[in-house]
């Protein structure tokens, strides 16, 4: 279904959204008409493009209405009804709204006319959005310099947040809107009025359903593992001997085995003695509904289906039966086709990953359990800790945005990761995103990259930027690179999510500290000032110190300098200070890194170390590590953490580095 | 002194370029005018903003033109001459000239209107580029997509290429132009035509001179250290221990010692009994000049000032006396304030540094002592090998571009990596970058970061992007991160910079191959099609795997499925093939590594490793860099090091990431 731009005009008023004076009428008549200039144009759900097929006439004077009816009426002798309206002036903003299948409604808004194609000017904001995030999603783009007035243009951003709150309304009634153009909205300062309309109507999709996760099912007392093995090659061997550290009770299945690796092995779950919370399951993909099924009849609550050749391999079918039989009987399922999941903090190793990382605050959810396994591997090295890692296969039943909602819940994560390549539960997501601190990867922007071509709202908006603007207005994080996302967790897991923005540096090193001062300006961070203390660290600092910030202690300072320059700094207005250290010969980097630490727990504020540098300044890494101070070893990455982490700026800032 | 537009018009003319039709008349004149519609604008040059401030009136047909004029005589009564034009159409574009101090003449161009400022939609283009590196610099616009047609919009690539070339002849022998605004310059099928015109002109600035550097100025045979101490706090002490495996001759110099950790000792330099190439100098800065003309006196080619105290703390004069000092005897000077140089491969550490970094084919350029420092301590770790380490300290005399041109001379050296804050000597660095792979890190963007509000050229165009622009405009790479620029090296070092962009990737890891492959398509790299070696690939894979590029190999692929599939694939005509390694428990790291080798030496292409993880690659990470393959830890760092090194696409894509 299709709706013409009086029909959307009747819904928009319908709404208490402005519109256009204006007139519809029949090709054989000749309205009266008296607001000049105007535009006349034809209403017909057969032309497309309306402009680019000479559709639209603009009439300056009363004097050429009726000649410019008779030309529209000639060029389109199939069309019966057109409409005149006022013509507006204004900022040209480009106002359309798609429903994604994962999303929902989302908004898109922007710079109208080719800025958006050429330009690409347009966010994506979604429904949940309350006003002031709606208002952060703005200040990203273009258009608000425009709004806030620039070189003849001025708007109101008051009445632009009260249209697109109208228009949310609109859309939480009207479901079946699957497209709406608003091209263009004219803006002023008096008005936010859309001088265009057409909408396509379509019955929503019918959606997986969002369901609760218990608060416990990732910590199982009792595991089954069924499919177990004592055959090194196998997974089911490789599940039991993960299992061994685990605190609670394993039992393997399997009909072939009396025992697996010291385990009394059993026929068949329902043989258990006990009850069982979850079996990991690694059986051929064909005979897992049956096991399912008996897994159902024992009261188990959280299947994990290891075995691949599913969904995946093309057979949905049979993936459906898995869900299907599950549903049946309450059991809820992980994969299949996952690796499996891991909570550290209990030595619970329910995967087929070798090693169990270091217990820490992250929950990491991952679509990929190759990544698993690489990031899992490089934790030890890399100092990086979970609360739980869960490895989602083919979230035929449990989906990300389920496990976010229990990570949310859960009192040991601080920071959740998630390594996301598509979803179904994106609206219900959102509920979420904002309860902590949460980074995403999201896989699939290429297919966003292609620029569209086509004006309407559907082409514009690939998955992955409507993925971006969603989490981000809600206020998740989204990065471009696994090392940019644990360079995140660092800060986060430290420090949470700051309100403000204000950064102090102090650096031995008048380059890095440049640097850093460069990257924290681009990405609008504000360098607070040292003038306060100018005198009072005049009198501790040699003669050639910077006397601005970045603070330069210069090349030889030690550790003494450095707590001297900390102890007059503190007093000022700071929330994130960067120390910079590079490893000069009488650097002592050691006794440096212990006045960092002394910095952060008398300022309880968040400082930051950046150690730059190999062999020389380990041992000073190695301390902030153990005191949980995130240190970085370059300039940029440790102030694009800081960056992230700064909710003021990651809202405003438009690019992940400006171009100067 | 300030030319109006009639003036820039004569002046555009006798070069050629296209002006519109105009005629300029007295205030008391009604000239004949007949082309319609016509702009009628005031000639003044005291008018600066001529469309704000009413100066311009535009009129539609003939029968308005008296009236117009009268109009704009009561408005500007104090203004004697006017000018009508030929009202143009077509694209708008931003063309602006600016003379930089160190880069001379750069064109700015991009798209006109409030694109230009809102959108900051513009380039520097230097003098110096050649056509189809100006072509390439356009191709970053946005601009661009409006030239080659865009909904109605359509240029001509060829005639703004000649019209810039143009452009480049007036201003080559017009030094004194200090700024050309040619605002708008109308751009269609079938011209190029500035419908404004405005210039400053200022006599060109007195610059240094570009001095060519002797071949083995940084290879002395010989280095007199004055200052040399005993006193191991001492930087005179440094100087010396660090020259104790120096191969060559060691003459300290004090008159406080007879020698100094073994070496004689001279009271002065011109005591030394044999020729000096080389003097290190570090004694109180006020002593410098006079111990500059006895190595003078010596026939000393090259004096290290390591001493500080001179511009940098604001004494510009001393600083100026010993270039003075030094420019008679025919002395090069490195510094003041510098650490010295080093050249690994002759165990010569003329610095202060502590460590010597291993050889390699780096020349590493930096303004940065304290970067040196850190660089040097990370090299080992990092397994970064350099040429030459030059510490330039405050450049009186030694420029970064004259040891560009060394380094480009320096049959040692493969990559030319360049840490700049300032540089006199633009001009004339920018006919040697491309000669050599080169990568720079600029400071000071902040700057630039800046959005200008104005809109003429000189407050547009911050340092930091006329330096960004120009020197990528000549083939540099301008990176945002010490990281980032050693990643682009290990990549420049192992293959030069690489024409085509036809990227392979292969991988056991599903989710890093999709983010490999958003990388790649974000930067402009093309990913290869596998359909010509479909059949043969499912041949020797399993079923699951991707059946396109990125090859997924499956997580449980060995090494023997790699070489299978290396084996294949080799027969496409790829550039670059990406390996992607994530440990599982099968993954066979160290033999894949093997493969990997095999592969690069056999294809006789650019072959690139990420390996994912920590102790469970560190095997294979190993092997590759003992090769000389480049390896990353991230899909991020790997693709965006191939697309720093792959010219056509750094040329072409506008954006370090694409914002999809």
């Amino acid at each position: 279904m299709f709706l013409t731009e009086p029909e959307v005009y009747e819904l928009l008023s319908a709404y208490s959204i402005a519109v256009p004076r204006h007139k519809v009428f029949w090709k054989d008549e000749i309205p009266s008409w008296d607001i000049f200039p105007a535009v006349l144009k034809v209403v017909s759900r057969e032309v497309f493009h309306k402009s680019d097929s000479g559709g639209v006439i603009f009439i300056e004077k009363k004097e050429n209405f009726v000649d410019a009816i008779f030309t529209l009426r000639s060029r389109f002798p199939e069309v019966d009804r057109f409409i005149v309206e006022e013509k507006l002036h204004g900022i040209e903003a480009f106002v359309g709204v798609k429903r994604d299948f994962s999303f929902l409604h989302v908004v898109g808004i922007g710079t109208g006319g080719i800025f958006v194609e050429v330009f690409g000017d347009v966010c994506f904001i979604p429904l949940k959005s309350e006003r002031e995030e709606v208002r952060a999603c703005l200040r990203k783009l273009k258009l608000y310099s425009l709004i806030k007035g620039f070189r003849g243009f001025k708007g109101n951003e008051s009445l632009l947040l009260d249209f697109l709150e109208k228009l949310k309304v609109l859309l939480l009634e009207n479901p079946q809107i699957y497209e709406l153009d608003l091209n263009p909205t004219f803006i002023t300062e008096s008005y936010v009025i859309p001088a265009d309309g057409r909408a396509v109507l379509k019955e929503p999709e019918e959606r997986k359903e969002f369901r609760s996760l218990p608060e416990n099912l990732f910590r199982p007392e009792t595991i089954a593992v069924i499919g177990a093995s004592s055959n090194p090659k196998k997974v089911g061997y490789a599940l039991i001997r993960n299992l061994e550290r685990f605190r609670g009770k394993v039992f393997p299945v399997n009909p072939k085995y009396n025992e697996v690796l010291g385990f009394k092995c059993y026929p068949s779950v329902k043989d258990i003695p006990e009850k069982v919370d979850c079996a990991l399951i690694a059986i051929p993909a064909p005979a897992v509904p049956d096991v399912l099924k008996e897994c159902g009849e024992k009261g188990v609550k959280l299947a994990v289906v290891v075995s691949a050749g599913f969904g995946e391999a093309g057979r949905e079918e049979l993936e459906q039966e898995v869900v299907r039989t599950a549903r049946k009987f309450g059991i809820r399922v992980l994969g299949p086709n996952t690796l499996g999941f891991m909570v550290p903090s209990l030595n619970l190793n329910a995967s087929f990953s070798t090693t169990l990382p270091p217990p820490g605050e992250i929950s990491f959810l991952s679509q990929s359990g190759a990544l698993i396994t690489a990031v899992v591997d490089a934790a030890a090295k890399e100092d990086i800790g979970f609360s739980e890692v869960i490895s989602l296969g083919n979230q035929s039943d449990i989906e990300v945005a389920e496990c976010f909602e229990l990570a949310v819940r859960n009192s040991d994560t601080k920071v959740i990761l998630s390594y996301v390549e598509g979803l179904e539960l994106g609206w219900e997501l959102l509920n979420f995103v904002g309860k902590k601190p949460a980074v995403f990867i999201k896989a699939g922007r290429s297919e966003g990259g292609k620029r569209a071509v086509a004006s309407h709202t559907g082409s514009l908006a690939g998955n992955y930027k409507v993925f971006k603007d969603a989490v981000e207005c809600r206020g998740g994080i989204v990065v471009d690179s696994l090392e940019e996302a644990f360079d995140c967790c660092r800060f986060l897991t430290a420090y949470g999510r700051l309100e403000d923005k204000k950064l102090l540096i102090v650096t031995n090193a008048g380059g890095p500290g440049t640097l850093a001062a460069d990257y924290a300006t681009s990405f609008g961070l504000e360098l607070v000032s040292v003038d306060p203390v100018l005198e009072e660290l005049s009198r501790v600092l040699p003669p050639n110190w910077s006397r601005i910030n970045p603070v330069d202690l210069i090349g030889d300072a030690t550790s003494d300098r450095y707590r001297a320059a900390f102890e007059i700094l503190e007093k000022l207005n700071w929330d994130v200070c960067l120390v910079i250290v590079t490893p000069q010969s009488m650097t002592d980097v050691p006794e440096i890194a212990h006045e960092v630490v002394k910095l952060s727990e008398r300022s309880k504020r968040a400082v930051v170390g950046c150690f730059m540098g190999g062999s020389s300044v380990a041992k000073g890494v190695e301390i902030l590590k153990r005191e949980k101070i995130p240190v970085y070893p370059d300039p940029y990455r440790a102030v694009n953490s800081i960056r992230r982490g700064v909710w003021s700026v990651q809202s405003s800032s438009e690019e992940r580095r400006e171009k100067a």
